[in-house]
Order: structure tokens, then sequence, then C-alpha cells
């Protein structure tokens, strides 16, 4: 808690940066605002939003005019709009099966994307080439006088965990991209992707001559975690402050909101709900465990997404294997969500990934099974599919590369 | 976010409130402490924190004097104290099988306490007049210039789901001290507990006349919830910003401590770890569900105090079938405790009430179990017992107490 404080004798400076953050926020957020909704919701006075509003439109951030076409009567008052098409970030993903990148300006507006598919077993190198392509690809038909403010790159787990770069689970040791990786450690998979990040900064960073500040490496998070960021700040989830979010992709990861912040564990790997052993008589998991959650889905219905819409479609068609497989997956579902419950209490329940089509699917065994939670975990509780799909991730990577330019709006404006 | 923003033109005043309660709580926390300690770890330069200790001072709450004998020569410069004998708060804690209450000071001094069995079934009002007594008996030897920041009860679990308060889980409907709770709701629950801290104020709030803030509502925590808030801030998890701070008493419930801060759920309900279904085939447990983890445990070890210790006692001895059970309750708890770690990341996995016992007594089982979490997850990991012991509970309770004081020193000793 001591981080907050400046070595230096407390200003009014902390206090305006914090505001200048929070209305900037609202706006990135909320989309256009009128002043009067600013001083609402930030309990801030009319001239404090006025200072701070000449503040950020004289920084380029934001400007002010009038609203899209509202359908009400009388002239319009003015809004406060973040300046999308200036200020902006790069979100990168990197997912078991393709390569995302998009342009995103300050409100999430989606300015520019690019996409292509992974083929099994990608190296580093090559993955960074691609989203290096795609970036400087990007930057060419960016505003000269646009704003870069940072990136972000959502990180499947199962690149981790399953397809070669750092088996984390297998004794051997292999070989990577040049970089010898001892399998089997989180240092090593935590090397992998900061290194990931790393290279990815110094190729950006040699093509554009360290201009705009490409160089600097991107903020890193998993598909699960930022899925849920996305969700909870623009999505299924806006407003909720207790959210699971799970994430079905191969396995099952969750990301976490408890009081509003992420729960990320102490290096990051946390969430791993896929992996909590359910049944001690199941089935053998990749992990080494046995009757693992995932695992016990996967008796019924694999849980990647083409193999669960194939089983829905069968089981909607009236196919009685796939409507019990598709009733038995439902159930194990249900049955470590309710686990899920007694431990996180939460307001909300996203079904991501693979999972939304199951859950689709099989909600009447999920609510079943939900039951079983104690009352006072499960009350008030809801389940939702996302609402940002399969941009979610990508969604998550802008929200990263903007947090820098929301926590200190005119220091990282300016630099 | 916005809730920190005052309804006012930005001044100095919230950051010399924050800095303010930084000075006290590293204070309320460390003890006594030079201010060149001061300026250090707060990272605030020296003449601000000249200001902010005089005005601490100014305030009461804080006195400059030589320290503790160091056993270092030369002359020894002055330290920063806590007035722990001036400035208290009650901490109380209603536990299934007793009850018990402490004037603690500022610094986390317990100054005075009280205890006394709590029969079986003890009604709401006999607990509340228990209580209250404690409190009066001990206002009497309060310094008559005391100043009194707040109060904090710990709750147990235990009281709400198993003894006649409120039975969460049976269909039946009971008069409990006049008010009859719809049992199986958590808003039941919560009311009751509610109306159990509304009660204590009242009823002080009477005896005082209003004196002394006496009448105001305690704050309200679990036992395990509160034990671990106790362990994280000056106990086995001090320092440590992850944290599963198991908590056995006839079944398990978890603190939890996420990037710093407690992870309680939207209703205060999370932390219900024990009712984490790991056995499909397992037995049947009084929550309805079958096979939950601390229904697996208590299959070989009831999950009671006394119980747990004359089975290890008579494993000591050599006896073979408590060897056996001491040996099948291990594994069981280090499986529960492998899901949590891929589930938190934690960096601390703390073994408290009736589980500290079976951890010390069958730590090769917990930690045999523990390989099967994921490597990533359980890198760092560090298994430990508290440092608090029973005390944890009512140290937890005396944070809650000086919860509001920290957050705004000034305000809070002069109100």
């Amino acid at each position: 808690m001591f981080t907050s404080h400046q070595r230096s004798t407390p200003t009014q400076d902390s206090v305006r940066r914090q505001n200048l953050g929070a209305l900037l926020r609202y706006v990135h957020v909320s989309g256009d605002t009128s002043r009067a909704e600013l001083t609402n919701q930030l309990g801030l006075n009319r001239s404090t939003i006025g200072a701070l509003t000449a503040d950020l439109a004289g920084a380029g951030l934001i400007d002010e005019g009038t609203p899209q076409e509202t359908g009400r009567a009388g002239r319009p008052s003015l809004v406060v709009r973040p300046r999308s098409s200036r200020v902006y970030g790069y979100a990168l993903s990197i997912e078991v099966d393709r390569l995302r990148a998009a342009r995103v300006g300050l409100g999430g507006k989606v300015l520019d994307s690019r996409e292509l598919p992974r083929p099994h077993g990608t190296a580093v190198r090559d993955t960074v080439t691609t989203l290096a392509g795609f970036v400087r690809d990007m930057q060419r038909t960016a505003s000269p006088d646009g704003v870069f403010v940072g990136s972000g790159i959502a990180v499947s787990r199962m690149m981790r965990h399953a397809d070669g770069v750092v088996r984390m689970l297998s004794a051997t040791v292999s070989a990577v991209d040049g970089v010898a990786v001892a399998a089997g450690t989180a240092a090593a998979a935590a090397d992998v992707v900061a290194g990931l990040g790393a290279r990815l900064g110094a190729e950006l960073g040699a093509a554009f001559g360290g201009q705009l500040g490409l160089d600097r490496p991107p903020m890193i998070g998993t598909v699960a975690d930022l899925a849920a960021l996305a969700e909870h700040t623009r999505g299924a989830a806006a407003g909720l402050d207790n959210v699971v979010h799970l994430h079905g992709d191969a396995g099952i990861s969750a990301g976490i909101i408890a009081g509003g912040r992420r729960v990320t564990g102490q290096g990051g790997h946390g969430g791993e709900v896929g992996h909590m052993v359910v049944n001690p008589q199941g089935r053998e998991c990749g992990c080494g465990s046995r009757g693992c959650w995932e695992t016990e889905i996967a008796r019924y219905v694999s849980l990647e997404r083409g193999a669960v819409r194939a089983c829905v479609d069968a089981a909607r068609l009236g196919d009685p294997a796939a409507r019990a497989a598709v009733r038995h997956a439902a159930d194990w579902l249900g049955f470590g969500v309710a686990n899920l419950v007694n431990i996180f209490n939460p307001t909300a329940v996203v079904f991501g990934g693979a999972l939304r089509e199951l859950y689709l699917a099989g909600t009447a065994q999920v609510r079943g099974r939900l039951t079983t939670a104690l009352p006072a975990c499960r009350e008030h509780l809801r389940l939702r599919t996302p609402l940002l799909g399969d941009d979610a991730p990508l969604v998550g990577a802008a929200e990263l590369a903007f947090e820098r330019l929301l926590a200190d709006p005119l220091e990282t404006a300016e630099s």
C-alpha cells in the first residue's frame, strides 16, 4: 500500500492525476458522456470537471462535440468524447489455432485488425514475426499525429501447456527457437512469455527506430484472464464485482474478478480450475492427475469448440448418444461450477469459449447441479454467456494496453 | 473506483489523509519506528514525516520517545510509538464453544480480555448479554481520557450452520430469540448476524448513554476471514499477498487474501472450501451434497480440535488404526489443498484451527498430494502454521475495529 506514495511533498498532483484518470476511464468505458453525467458519476463539482476536461482535451485525449442522434427533441448538450481515431494501442492475441492483432482506439473502438491461422507447433520466432508484421502493416494507416499508448498480448495457456512452446508437465527439456527450456517449471513458461514480449518489442523497435514507443514490451495476460477483464469492463459482467469467467479451450481456465480486481495469484498462474480434481476414480488427465474437472467433462464432449458444436447439433437433431453426452458433460460442468460458487460466492459465472454452447445446451443440468452449492453462496448468482464473443481476449488485451494511460493520462500521452 | 472522490474541489486533504493513514498503519503494524525508517518505508521526505507525526501526536494517537533497549551502543534516536494504552477498540469473538472479548490498543496490544464457555444452542439474546457484559466490565478500567475507535466481531460460520441460530440447510423455519428465521437463506443468516451487531450496539449504547460511540454497531467478519486477516497483518502470512488460510473447526472454511486484499465474495459468504466436492462416490455431507472435502477428511479424523489431537497423540504412541487414520485424513487434506493451489496460485497456505495438528502430523502426505498441483501454480508455495494460535480471530476482529481509524486518523480520533 505504500507504493502509491510519491517521494516528494504531497501536492495536488496525485489527486489531479487520479481525477484525470477517473474521468478518462469513464469516457473510455461509457463512450460519449455529457458534463452533467460526469459531474454526477464522478462526484466532482462542475468547475473541476471543466478543468479536467480542458486538460484532457489539451493533451489530445478527448474532445467535445454534439452527441450521436438521440431522437430526443431540443438542442442536445455537448458531450465529452474519447478521441478514438487519434489515441490508440495494439491488442494482440496468440491463440491455439490463430494469431490476431487489432489497432484499438481509446474508447475500445477497433480501428483495424489482422488475423492468420497458427499451425500447430509454430515456433516463438515465427509467432513474433507474424505479430510484428501485423503491427507494422496497421501502423502504416495510422494517422501521423496519432498517439500510441501501449500494447497488450493475450496468451493462451494451452499454448504453453500443450503445443510445443512449453510443455509444463513433461519431464523433457526441449530447445525452442534456440532457447533451452527446462520444461516443468513455471519460470520457464514465464521466461518464454516474457521473452516473447521483449522480442516483439525489439522487432518493432528496430522497424520503427524506437519511434512512438513501439519498442516498449507489451503487457501480457492469459486469454482467460483477459477475456474476464474484457467482459468485466464492457461485456456480460460489466458493473459486477465478483465474477468467475470460465474459458473453455481444450481445457478450462478461469479469469477471476473479486471485489472488482483481477485475482491471478502470485505468479499469474491462478485460475487453473480445469485441474481441480473432482473425481478420484476418474480418468487420467494430461497433467498427471486423475479426475480433473476438465477431463471428466471431456469424457463426454471434447472441449474443442468444433467438437462441442458438433455434439450439440447432433443432440438437437435427436441423436440419443449425443443427447446423453451433452447431458453428462453439462452435469459435470455444473458440478465444478458449484464448487467454485462455494469458494467465491460470485455475482456471476460467465461461460466462455467452448463452454458457451455446452452451457446453453445443458442449462438445466448446470442449474440442477448448482442447487448443491450452499444457499448463501449461490444467492443472487447470475449465469451468463459472454457478450464479446471471440473478441473478448483481444478486447482485454486492449484494456491492458490502455492501463498506463488511464492511470496517469497526461504523463503517458506526452511521453 | 469512483467512491474515493470527494464531492468538492480536489485539495491536499485526501493526500494528507492517505499519508496520515499510511504512517499510522505502519506504526500500528510494526510497532516503535524511527523517523528515518518511516521516511524510508513510506517514500515521503523528512519534513512531510515530521508534519504528519506532529498531526498524529496532536490527536493523541502516537507519541515519540526512547525505544526499547536495543543493545546497541550510542544514544538511541527517538522512535514513533502507537499510544496503545490510550487508543483502543473492542474485539469480540463468538465461537462454537466460547465467547471471547478483548480491549485492544492501537498497535495490537491486548490491554484486557474476558472469556466464557458458550453452551451449545445459546440464544442470540444471551450471547449479546454476555458480550455486552464483557465490554461494560472492561470499559470500567479504561483510562477516562481513552479514545474508543470501534469494535469488530468474529462470528464462527459453524454457529450459523450448525448449532441452532440459523440452520442454513434445513427446510424448517425456527423461531430464535423471538425472531422467526426462514432457514435455508443467506439473507436470514445475514439478518441474524447484522441483528446481533445492532443489538450489541444498542445494549452498550443504553449502558453508556451513547457516550464514546459504544453504540456504533461493530464490524463483522467470519472466524476464518478474520484469522486470515490477522495472520496476514501480523502473523504467519505477514508480507505475503496471496494467501489461502484454512480454518478447521468442525468443517473447513478459508480466509483468502489475493493481491493483498480479502476475497470474501459478493455477500461475504465465499471461502466455503470445505464444501468443494472432491469425491462423487463419497459420504453424504450435512450440506446435502456427497463427498465434500471436509466430509472426506472427517471419515478418518473428525475435524474437532480435541478429536484431531487425540488421534494424532494415539498415532504418535504407535496405535496402528490412529496412524492409518492420520495418514488417510492428511492425504485428503493435501488433495483439496492441491485444488486450491491450482485455483489461487498462492504464496502461502496456512493450516489453522483443527487443521494445524493434522497438517503437522501428516506433512508428508500433504506434500505428497501437492505434487499433483500444476508446477506453475505451486512454485514458491510455502506451507505454514498460524503464529497467532487461538487468538487469530480476536486479533483479526481488532484489525476490523481499527480499520476506520487507519483510513482517516484525525477525523475518527476526533469524532
